[in-house]
């Protein structure tokens, strides 16, 4: 995505947000849960910025784990800050003790974030940077308003650490079709994971302030097969990836079907097995960075 | 491997290791931390068995998990057994308030453990069922000796998904040997970890049983990235790899020499990053099962 652009409203609609909105601190931040939980520690007004904070559930779940503090969640989109305040309220109804009541929601562009140098204790990103073309730039700001001290966390998918067990044809099939879409259409990385740390120094980050680690998304039980191959079927024959595939001549109605098919057959196979690998990053900035 | 051959004592030799030290707990059984940790509240006096302990600093560090309990590490290798003694040993001279005292080292087959039904509390095994080629078969193994209401952990690489930063041609070139020699040469799989879920399945588990999760490592320091290029070009110039590359006539001396030229460059390169995702599975044994 170009700085000009926002096709994060229009491209993503109710059915793709079906997976983001499984994604929490404790299936996709497990590497800043423990720093939380030690910041708030000593410093119990911690201060949080989620940066393309999407539907919101990995922030509100983070949120939880600095329950003094206070996050402040931005995303592009109006579109689905709308959503993601929305599910914050339905959370804090349906389980006022565990709500997290000290988040809020703004709009805003990850370029230009509005706020002074010097804001934040921490700055959260996730599967974000590998969205945008220049993710170097977001990150030097994502690093602006970061206190001296303080922690920038970011994480991206390597999309094309994609495992499949079975193997369906129909789904390399698909692998492949979307690593395209996201490479080529959308102006994204589809190998976003492997270049934090590239993207970090670019960003002026020195090596030595930086701790990269690997983890993953796994997806076996019948609830996340059925969650993920929905998600990706809808995306399919109702969502933008179907339309982009024919609008460029990359697939046919035939092969859409097929892939939906194996999408289908993969979700059946009761020891089917999706994993994705997802590359992390924390960076600790100096008092002189 | 299959079920009468050991490899492993004559393929792996001290500068294959190099890597295999740098394991730890907490680097690689991440996900069984917070389980050894919960049942040793419980039952301070917990057993555990690791299977395929090799050098053995997995299950050391495992061990100081479960300070009151009892660690017994099988390997079938003696050669690789006399190391992890050694290591053990060195390990509780440096730091004697933080050395495993409760591991004791033995020769065992995976195939055939020499402990009776319902032993053990947890039996855990990394980066070994992926050089199997009837890897259900030590599953059910493990099963047959774990206490009902107890733990069989396992992970395995997923080999194919290993992302390199950048991507140069001699680095891919290695990626796809590697994969090679692992499957058609060594017996084993090189997409161990996406086929846990099946290989556990089976062995006779319930999906109902399995907790699948998808971790991973990273090397991307100094240190690291000097650690996994240096073993790599020894298991080319002086190790198994190597000499079954040429054996095979799957590689020239001049493309050994090329992959060995490009693990340096990539190692030179100060933003690099090498990633590979980790499959891991939680069986929990009904006492029914």
């Amino acid at each position: 995505m170009s700085k000009d652009q926002n096709n994060y409203s229009s491209g993503y609609k109710a059915h793709h947000i079906r997976h983001h909105e499984w994604r929490t601190a404790e299936n996709s931040a497990q590497n800043l849960i423990p720093i939380l939980i030690s910041l708030a520690k000593t410093n119990p007004n911690l201060t949080m910025l989620d940066v393309g904070t999407g539907c919101g559930t990995i922030t509100t779940s983070l949120a939880k784990y600095m329950p003094q503090g206070r996050v402040t969640a931005v995303d592009l989109s109006p579109h689905v800050l709308s959503r993601a305040r929305s599910l914050a309220a339905d959370n804090a109804a349906a389980s006022p003790a565990h709500s997290a009541v000290n988040v809020t929601f703004q709009q805003a562009d990850a370029y230009e974030l509005p706020f002074a140098d010097s804001t934040f204790d921490v700055v959260h990103s996730a599967h974000m940077l590998t969205h945008l073309d220049e993710p170097w730039d977001a990150l030097r700001e994502m690093l602006r308003v970061t206190k001296p001290g303080g922690v920038v966390s970011v994480r991206d998918a390597d999309m094309q650490l994609t495992s499949y067990y079975p193997e369906l044809p129909g789904l390399l099939h698909f692998q492949e079709l979307i690593c395209k879409v996201m490479e080529e259409v959308s102006g994204g990385s589809a190998k976003g994971g492997r270049k934090l740390v590239s993207w970090a120094m670019r960003a002026g980050v020195r090596r030595d302030q930086i701790v990269a680690t690997m983890s993953g998304w796994a997806y076996s039980t019948p609830e996340e097969r059925a969650m993920i191959s929905e998600t990706f079927c809808d995306r399919l024959t109702i969502g933008s990836v179907g339309k982009t595939l024919l609008e460029k001549g990359l697939a046919t109605p035939e092969q859409i079907n097929e892939m939906v098919q194996a999408l289908r057959a993969w979700c059946a196979q009761e020891d089917a097995f999706w994993g994705m690998a997802v590359g992390e990053v924390t960076i600790s900035k100096t008092v002189t960075a």
